[in-house]
């Protein structure tokens, strides 16, 4: 759909309007379109043009290095002459104009009675259709111009911007154009302002090969392919139509038509770059975006121009226009940063105490008993999930406490003390669980890990309940979740508190995670009375009345399982 | 739609793979995403970032003058600890980390724990949280982050690439954060890859009023409005929640969600700018585009970002990034060309001869019965019209004579010769009559104008006979159409002929004329037995069999009443 506008019938002249106020300090608002402001050097004056609706052609590539005018019709309607004519009047620097535009007959028919005016007057004019749309028509001359534009007005304005005179830059035109092929797809049609329904409808599911850029009709329709089968058709259709003289070095354009995604087309470039390097060529500063558009058609179009040296030179010329920026000097002096050592780093195990590596094996066994605990759990966890939430903490949690014993068995094997294992489980867990519980488990992890790698002489309880404060810390501070918000810390911090409250007492440390994990048991189910506040719950909050919290409810049951460590690996 | 992919769940990364390899000359891939290739002087790294799907943000904002280092997850998913701590660790060159994101809660996470460890081993890192979004809470510092991102990052890669340290570094972020607003709307949801239905809807003809970029609930639905209703509605939002402090010159963003289309955006800009300027704001750079996008969501924002001179300069600065350049240099030494001696020149009427003078009333007099004879004929000429084509032949054929005889009489007035009037008239029939028949119509008559604007001593049979060659040939040339195309030129070329066999027969001007109406007549009769072959028509062919062609019929009685001049006006 075509949303924001005032009175339809004006919505060129008015986007047009907001265009020029935009660009006044570089572009000239003149009848009929907009002329670049100019350099000292007077140039050959190259003037492009066509209906709106394209944006950024025509309009958007006016500058240093690209066109010096363009004559800007009504939506999809060809300029009149009298526009054209406008245009090049103003955009002429005494040195002959150059007047290009994709090969519609509207479009050819005013630009060619404005190309007779200016010659009557004493202005040389050229025109150079552009014809690169290779399904419109077997013969050459007679194709449609579309995403081929770009080429080869870059081409041209480049040519002018070099100084060369009005022989040469049509020339250059010529050259451009008979060295560029394009093949264009849609998946849905556009809405033109105020219309209702759009142009032209693409069935679902189907994809319409060669369909024009107003909606005229194109080659067949065929059922929507993946992006790899699409980038082998667009390819190999785009070879097979490729001019019979030819070097192995191609500009490249993926051309979005409105509604397709830049990230759409990088994920198709990612098809295309390596089955046009297979053939042998070589892509020269491919450009992948929104070029030469259609409202907000969906679609896109491969556009190749293949290079001789001079075209070359061109095509890689700086420019600076509204849409369409290249600059070589910025990116000269960059050099890539050396990684290797970063990489190596990260890999590198701290050296630890004897007192330290007699506590592996507890961490490891702790680390299988919560994959057992969670395995075990897993479907009622995702059961109580599902009440009120996406259901998928049950099979969250076995991700990621899997992932966290791998990483914590690799990290042993690396000869890791038990901080530094700990902190690796609790990074793998939080990379591979997804999801809130996920991160705020990996996290806790991580962090009592790092309060392990603190170990000296000596590990006892105090050392283990400064783990499991860290733990709590860092879930606290990350969830940002305050008790009664019906979260994981509801039995986290019940936890940690009876835990501390009873070592403070004097008791062992067995006794008191008995007696800790106890109070977190029944603090899960206490949020059964509880109203979600925080995290994915929220939305759905009455639906949850009645059920523990998922997250509660698994802390709880791991720490019970936890208080069992057998005696021959306690520490 | 999304349209174009492999498998879904691995949009995010070939995408990236995509982006990549386009941009492999000045960025460079790691672990969780892309950093920047570096200049020889060392700075602060901005390391910026989120979810996949919001291009340019985040990795399309990486290089020279913005950001050092973009982390990219999964579509619409906070990237992991571990890819943050990997893209910053590579991104860093000595002086320290900046990591910067919108305010959403994994995200927040996320970096906070990369944040955590990096500090941990000795790399200075800040976070800077942005929370532009007026619409998701009254609190500042509870707000979203949406395109407000792309002012705040911007200032933040100005201030590390002029050298400043990472304190300062980090209090432009902070300062630009607290200057920044956002407020944006949506008018149709976004697809995820691999989905059939749309995240979120938008009821037809509505609009949500501070929608989130992943679909979060809005403030309110309300109609669909005029672009200037939005504009007020936007600016006056985003003025009503304004910084307390804040100065009179201001950034700009007008950003669109995906498949909003430019001239959509320079439209409402249009609109907003004024608002703006009224407030006694001035408006700095601004920028009108796709910045922080959400899929091919429907929907555009705005965003201020109040400037002190500090703020300014870095907004200012130059930048070169894959989806964001700004330099300076192209257009510094530009001027605007002048253009009033084009418009001036314009308007002049050649000299011309007594001879000349004489054939005034006769040129006046043909172009009147022009327009009387299509005015009179305009109903039939729309139903014959309407058979195969659209029905406005009959409606451009008046506007287009109406048009001529308004030019002429001015260019009378103004003391020009018959060819000078004719020319003018011609112009003015092909820019207000739309439509292939009116440029066609247009450049005849300019044609035929430019032939009477030679006439010297003598107006006789063989100046007329030559202007009327003159309106075939422009015709026939423009046109491209053939004898048994079914279109005008088959009710012309047979006219022409008959005239200059006549004239070369030796009949008088007025015989010759008669015969050769005659002959057009029954020529336009004859085109119903011809299938159409160019023009508007030729998808509907076999809907035309049986009738005449509509420009054939218009040209044959047109010349048919142009044969009754009356002797007194002859020359």
């Amino acid at each position: 759909m075509t949303n924001i506008f005032n009175e339809p019938a004006e919505f060129a002249e008015d986007q047009f309007a907001g265009f020029l106020d935009l660009y006044s300090d570089r572009l000239t608002g003149v009848p009929g379109g907009a002329v670049a402001h100019r350099t000292a050097e007077r140039q050959v004056a190259v003037v492009i043009g066509g209906g709106s609706g394209h944006y950024p052609a025509f309009c958007g590539l006016v500058g240093p290095g690209f066109a010096t005018g363009a004559v800007v019709g009504n939506t999809f309607t060809s300029p009149s002459a009298a526009q054209v004519y406008a245009v090049a009047k103003a955009a002429h620097q005494g040195r002959g104009v150059v007047l290009s535009f994709g090969n519609y007959a509207g479009d050819v028919m005013n630009f060619r009675i404005a190309a007779s005016r200016l010659n009557r007057e004493g202005i040389d004019t050229r025109v150079v259709l552009v014809t690169d749309d290779l399904a419109s028509s077997v013969v050459e001359s007679e194709r449609r111009g579309i995403a081929g534009d770009f080429t080869v007005f870059k081409a041209m304005g480049a040519a002018a911007a070099a100084g060369m005179d009005l022989d040469e830059v049509e020339r250059v035109g010529r050259v451009a154009n008979a060295a560029t092929r394009t093949l264009g797809v849609a998946f849905s049609g556009c809405t033109l302002p105020g219309a209702t329904e759009p142009l032209f409808t693409v069935p679902h599911g189907q994809m319409g090969v060669g369909l024009g850029i107003h909606g005229e009709p194109g080659i067949r329709d065929e059922p929507l392919p993946t992006a790899s089968r699409l980038a082998e058709m667009l390819v190999s259709s785009i070879l097979a139509g490729a001019p019979q003289a030819r070097s192995s070095r191609a500009a490249a354009v993926l051309n979005g038509l409105g509604s397709t995604k830049y990230e759409e087309l990088f994920l198709l470039w990612n098809s295309i770059a390596p089955l046009l390097r297979e053939t042998g060529i070589t892509i020269v500063q491919p450009e992948v975006g929104e070029l030469v558009t259609s409202l907000d058609m969906g679609g896109c179009s491969l556009t190749l121009m293949w290079l001789d040296d001079e075209l070359e030179a061109m095509w890689c010329a700086d420019a600076y226009t509204p849409a369409f920026r290249r600059q070589a000097s910025p990116l000269a002096h960059l050099r890539a940063p050396s990684l290797t050592a970063v990489n190596d780093q990260i890999d590198e195990a701290p050296v630890h105490s004897a007192a330290a590596a007699a506590v592996v094996p507890l961490v490891m066994h702790g680390l299988r008993t919560i994959a057992q605990t969670v395995h075990e759990n897993e479907d009622e966890l995702g059961r109580i999930d599902a009440i009120a939430g996406d259901g998928d903490h049950g099979r969250g949690m076995v991700r990621g406490a899997d992932a966290a014993v791998a990483a914590a068995e690799a990290a042993a094997r690396q000869g890791g003390g038990p901080g530094w294992i700990l902190s690796r489980a609790g990074r793998s867990w939080a990379t591979e669980a997804g999801g809130t519980s996920g991160v705020l488990w990996g996290a806790g992890l991580e962090a009592a890990g790092v309060e392990l790698g603190n170990i000296g002489s000596t590990f006892g309880s105090a050392e283990a309940a400064a783990a499991i404060h860290a733990f709590a810390e860092a879930i606290v501070e990350l969830g940002g979740a305050e008790l009664n918000d019906k979260t994981m810390v509801d039995a986290l911090l019940p936890f940690v508190e009876r835990l501390e409250l009873e070592l403070l007492g004097g008791a062992d440390l067995r006794i008191a995670w008995a007696s800790a994990a106890s109070a977190a048991l029944d603090a899960a189910s206490a949020t059964a009375t509880m109203m979600p506040r925080k995290g994915r719950a929220r939305p759905l909050a009455e639906r949850s009345a009645g059920a523990p919290d998922a997250g509660a409810t698994s802390f709880a049951l791991i720490v019970t399982a936890l208080g069992n460590v057998p005696e021959s690996i306690e520490s």
